[in-house]
C-alpha cells in the first residue's frame, strides 16, 4: 500500500516471507535507499490504522478483470489455473480514512487478519535490489524491497547488531581491506585473482593438507583439470552434472571438459595396472581444481566461485569393513583439521547425514539393498564415535549417502565446508576390480572424501571466523618491524634480516609516518607481531614485542624470540 | 623400386630426405617391421646393380599420362602447374636386368647419378609409421617407411647406437618402468596422469621454485586459468596466437578462453589498485597452468603436452635501467636453478638471443628503436656476463626480443626450457602506469621470464640427464629397507618408522623374494639408498648401507645415517 501510494501506477510482482523477513518486487517504481525511512514510516501508520484483511476464492472471469492492469499477476493467475489450484486473494475491507484505496493482491495466505497483528517498532525495510521477473534475465529487471520483521523490537535490534557485526566479519570486505584477492569485470564474474598476500594463505593451507595427508598414507597424484567428454559419460556426471558444468570446447573432431569433480580422473589412474588386494585401501588425493558453472546470481565472495581447488580423495576399499575404517580415518583427519583451524564441533561446525530417497529413482541410482547397507554403515559409524549428527533425506550423492560437514557464514547461510561418501556406483560405471587373496577378481567400494573442502571457501570461513585475525602461522605478514626514528633504521633492518633468514614473513615499516601511525596501520592490516626499536632495544640487543592478541609482550631478546616465534608457526598457532 | 616389386598396385605419396635419413609414404601396401630387413635387402641389391638416374622436365599432358594411376601424384602435379613451377621426374635408365620395370618418380631434385653412390652399407630401414596425407586428418592413412642413411658402415653403426642408448634414456620409457605418469584414451592425448611417485617429483620441484623465488623477492600469486574471451583480445593473444589456443567456452551469452599464457592475469592484479614508483620493480610470479593446443602429431611425452604447469613471472620495471638489472637477476635465478638440477652452461644448455624482425610486421609489433635499444640491451648483458650466446632473427615473442635457455633431448631436438623477454607493447595495450618521484603518471617495461620452465618438460629432460637416477631430493622413494629374512622384519620396522617422522621417502620390502632380487628390484627402480638389515646389523645397532651412484657404503650406525641423509636432501644432492 505504501509503495502503491507514492507509486500510483506501479505493477507488482511477488513478495514471498523468507528467512527473518520478507520482500517484493515492483515494475515501474524507482526507489532510493534513502527513500526507505518515508516508506516505513507510512508502513507504521497503515499497520497502526489496523486495516483488516478478508479472504476470497474468486473465479478466473473475475481475476482477470481484477488484475487486468497487473500483467505479472495475470502470469501468475495462468499458471494457477493450469496447475488447477483455487485463485484466493487478500483484500483490506474499505477503511479509506487511512489509504488511498483498498489493497488487493494475490495471495494463497495464510494471512494476518488485520495489519495491527504486526509490531510496528519491530520492522524494518533494510535494502533495495534489482531482481530479473522469476529469476530469469531474459525477463525484465524489477525493483526489489527487502524487509525483516521480528515479533519485538529487541529482536529487531539484535538482528541488526548482528547484522552489523557480521558486515565486519564478511570475508569479501575483508579481502579488500587487506589486499588478499580481487575481482576483475575483464577476467570474469566468480574467478578471483589472489593477491601475494592471499596467495601466501592458500599455499600454508595447501601445504599443510597434502603434508598431513601424506603422512596418513594418502597417495597424492596430479591429474588433468581436463579431458574428453566420453570420460565423463563413462562416469555419468554428463548428462547428471551437465548443468553446472562449463560447455564443452570444440576441437579436431573432439570435445573436452573441464572436470567438475576429479573421480573419474582418478578411477583412469586406478585402472592403468592390475591391482591386487595387497594395495588396497589405496588412498587416491589430489589438490585439485574443479570447475563449476555457478549462475551469476549465486557467486558469493569465495564462498561460491566458478573454478576451486579441492584438497579431494577417493579410497578405494576391499570391502565394507574396510570402507567403515577408512570413513573413520577421514573424519578423525577432518576433526583434526577443523581443530588445527580452531573451528569447534557443536559450535562452528556440525555433521549431517545425507541420505538418499528410494523413490526418487531420477536422482537416485536404483538399488535399495544397497542404500539401507550404505546408510545403516554411515549411521552407526557417527553413532559410535558420538558425533551429534542430523539426518537429511534428500542430500546424498546419486552414487551413495554422504556424511557432510556443515558450516554457516557470518549471515547464517548453511554450506557444506567438508564431506564423506559413500559410493557402490561408480565402481561398476568404471569396471573397477581388484584380485583378491583367493585370486578372483572382485569389485572395490569407493569412498569419496574432502579434507579442508575447497580452499576458496575455507579461507572465506576462516577470515570470517578469525575476523580477519588469522593465526600467526597463516597470516600472510607475521611480523612488522617499525624503527621509532632514521637513527634505528640500521638496526631494524639487521633483526628484518635475521627474520627473514628463518623464511618467516617479515616487513619493515620504516616511512615516514609517525610511530603512532604505523602502529595503527599494522593493527588494521592484523599483522601478530608489532615489533618496536629504539634506542633502549639497541643498547640490551632486545625487540619490544606486542602480540595483536595478547598484547604487549615487553622486551626480549632477538634469539629467544626467533626461536618462540618459529615454534609458534610449526605448531600452527 | 623395392617396394613396387614387393606391392605392383601400390601408389606413392611423397619421399623427402629429412636429418639424418628420409622416409617415403605409400598407399595400399601393408608392410610389418619383418618385412623391413628383406626390403633393406633388395635395396642393397639395387644400389649395386649401379642404376643410372635421368632428369626430364616434361609437359603437363605427359605428366598426366606418365602418373594416370598415381593420384597423389597427380595432385602434386596439379599444385605444381597453380604455382607454374616446372614438372621434373627422375628416372632409372632400363637396366631391366636387375629390376622389374624402370622407376620413375616425381622429384625436383637435386638426386644422385647413380644407386651405386649411396654406400649400401651405411643405410637402415628404422621403422614404419602411420601417416595421414599432407598431414591432414581428413585424408587417407599411409604407410610412411623411415630409413637413414650415412656415408660411412662406422657412422651409421655409431649412429645406431647412440639411438640405443636414447632409447634407454627416453623419458616416457623411463616414465613407464618407474610408474611415474600413464596416458589415457580416455582422459585425451597429451594431458597427461601422474602417478604418486611422478607427483612427488612435481611437488618437489614446485615448492622448491616457489621458496628459491620468494626468497628472490617475488611476489608469488595466484589467478584463474581461465578469462573471459576479452582479456585476451586486450592482450592481443586472441586472435595472435589463436591457433594454439583452445576453443572458446561459450556460456550464459559470454566466452570462455583456457589460458595459453598469464601475463594478462597478471597484469589485472597490477591494475587493481594505483602503483607508485616505490613498488617498483614489482615481481610478479605464479605457479600456472597453461593450455595450449598443440596438434596431435607434435605431442612429445612431456616434453611437448597440452597442458602444463610453467614458474611463470612478470616483473614491472620502471625503467630500462631497472629491466637490465632484473633481467641479469632472472638469469642468476635461471643459472642456480640449473646449476641445482646438475646442468652444465655450455654443455647441457646454452643461450640463444633471439631477435625480431624488423621487416616482419605482421609477426613483430612495429617499432623500430624500441626493438634496437631492447635487444642492444640483451646483447650487452649476455656479453657482460660472459655467456656464449647464439643470436637467432625471427624467434622473439611479438612484443619484444628474449633471452632463450636451450637445451636437447636425447633425440638431438631442441627446445626452449627457460626464458627472459623484454616487453615494450603490453604495458600500452593494458594502459599500465606508476606514480614516478615527481607525482607524474610513466610507463613501465615489463620483462616476462620462466625460472624453472614447464614442470613438465624439466622432468623429461631431468629423467632424460640422469637416466631416470635421479639425485637423492627428487627421488620419489629416496630409501628401501631390506630385512634379510622373517626374524629381521620387527627391526626393519622400527628403522622405517624413524625415518618416516623426518618425512623421508622410505619404503619396506619385506616381501618373500630373495634378497638378491629384491636389490635388483630397488636398482631397477633407480631407489639411493638400499639399507639391508640382517642379524649383525640389530647386534650392532646398524645399517648396511648401499648407495646407488657410490656403491657399498658398509655399516654406519642409524643415528647418524639419519643425520646424513637429511643434509643430503636439504642440501638438494
Amino acid at each position: 500500500m505504501a509503495v502503491l501510494e507514492k507509486y500510483p501506477r506501479a505493477k507488482l510482482g511477488i513478495g514471498p516471507t523468507i528467512e527473518n523477513g520478507f520482500y517484493y518486487d515492483f515494475d515501474k517504481i524507482s526507489i532510493t535507499d534513502a527513500d526507505l525511512a518515508a516508506l516505513e514510516k507510512r508502513m507504521r501508520e497503515l499497520i497502526k490504522a489496523d486495516l483488516k484483511f478478508k479472504k476470497e476464492k474468486i473465479s478466473l472471469a473475475q481475476a482477470k478483470k481484477l488484475f487486468k492492469n497487473a500483467p505479472y499477476k495475470l502470469e501468475l493467475i495462468k499458471e494457477l489455473q493450469k496447475s488447477k489450484k483455487p485463485i484466493i486473494i487478500y483484500k483490506t475491507i474499505g477503511n479509506l480514512r487511512f489509504a488511498i484505496s483498498d489493497f488487493i493482491d494475490l495471495c494463497a495466505g495464510p494471512h494476518v487478519n488485520s495489519t495491527k497483528e504486526i509490531n510496528a517498532d519491530a520492522f524494518k525495510l533494510t535494502k533495495i535490489a534489482g531482481a530479473y521477473w522469476r529469476g530469469d534475465e531474459k525477463n525484465q529487471m524489477l525493483q526489489r524491497i527487502y524487509g525483516v520483521a521480528f515479533e519485538t523490537k529487541k529482536e529487531l535490534d539484535d538482528y541488526l547488531k548482528m547484522m552489523e557485526e557480521a558486515e565486519k566479519r564478511d570475508h569479501r570486505k575483508i579481502g579488500e581491506r587487506l589486499n588478499l584477492f580481487v575481482f576483475s569485470e575483464t577476467v570474469g564474474k566468480g574467478l578471483p585473482l589472489w593477491t601475494e598476500k592471499g596467495a601466501t594463505i592458500r599455499r600454508e593451507i595447501e601445504r599443510f593438507i597434502v603434508d598431513e595427508e601424506i603422512k596418513r598414507g594418502y597417495k597424492h597424484v596430479c591429474t588433468p583439470d581436463m579431458a574428453r567428454i566420453e570420460l565423463y559419460k563413462k562416469s555419468g556426471h554428463y548428462p547428471y552434472y551437465k548443468d553446472t558444468m562449463y560447455a564443452p570446447i570444440k576441437i579436431e573432431n573432439e570435445e573436452f571438459m573441464l572436470r567438475p569433480m576429479s573421480c573419474p580422473h582418478h578411477f583412469e589412474l586406478y585402472l592403468s595396472k592390475p591391482r591386487s588386494y595387497r594395495e588396497l585401501p589405496m588412498r587416491i588425493a589430489e589438490l585439485v581444481k574443479l570447475y563449476r558453472f555457478e549462475k551469476s546470481g549465486e557467486l558469493t565472495g569465495l564462498i561460491r566461485v566458478r573454478g576451486f581447488c579441492l584438497a579431494d580423495a577417493h579410497i578405494i576399499c576391499a570391502d565394507e569393513k574396510q570402507a567403515q575404517e577408512e570413513i573413520n580415518g577421514a573424519l578423525d583427519l577432518i576433526e583434526y583439521v577443523a581443530k588445527t583451524f580452531g573451528f569447534e564441533m557443536g559450535k562452528n561446525y556440525w555433521y549431517r547425514l545425507s541420505l538418499g530417497d528410494r523413490k526418487d529413482t531420477k536422482k537416485y541410482f536404483k538399488d535399495d539393498s544397497a542404500w539401507n547397507k550404505a546408510e545403516k554403515i554411515l549411521r552407526s559409524l557417527l553413532k559410535e564415535r558420538k558425533s551429534d549428527f542430523k539426518e537429511a533425506k534428500g542430500e546424498a550423492a546419486f552414487y551413495g549417502p554422504k556424511i557432510d560437514i556443515q558450516m554457516k557464514n557470518i549471515f547464517g547461510k548453511e554450506d557444506t565446508a567438508f564431506t564423506v561418501q559413500y559410493d557402490f556406483v561408480m565402481p561398476k560405471r568404471f569396471n573397477l576390480r581388484y584380485i583378491n587373496k583367493n585370486g578372483k577378481e572382485q569389485e572395490p567400494i569407493v569412498i569419496h572424501r574432502s579434507s579442508v573442502g575447497a580452499i576458496e571457501r575455507v579461507v572465506a570461513f576462516l577470515l570470517e571466523h578469525y575476523a580477519g585475525s588469522l593465526p600467526l602461522w597463516l597470516s600472510p605478514v607475521q611480523i612488522v618491524i617499525l624503527p621509532v626514528s632514521e637513527k634505528h633504521v640500521d638496526y631494524a633492518k639487521e633483526i628484518f634480516d635475521s627474520f627473514k633468514q628463518e623464511n618467516i614473513r617479515v616487513e619493515l615499516s620504516d616511512s615516514n609516518e609517525t610511530l603512532g601511525k604505523r602502529i595503527r596501520e599494522a593493527e588494521i592490516q592484523k599483522i601478530p607481531y608489532i615489533l618496536i626499536i629504539g634506542d633502549k632495544e639497541i643498547q640490551n640487543q632486545t625487540i619490544n614485542v606486542r602480540h595483536f592478541k595478547r598484547g604487549q609482550e615487553g622486551e626480549i631478546k632477538i634469539s629467544y624470540l626467533i626461536e618462540k616465534i618459529k615454534s609458534e608457526i610449526k605448531n600452527k598457532q
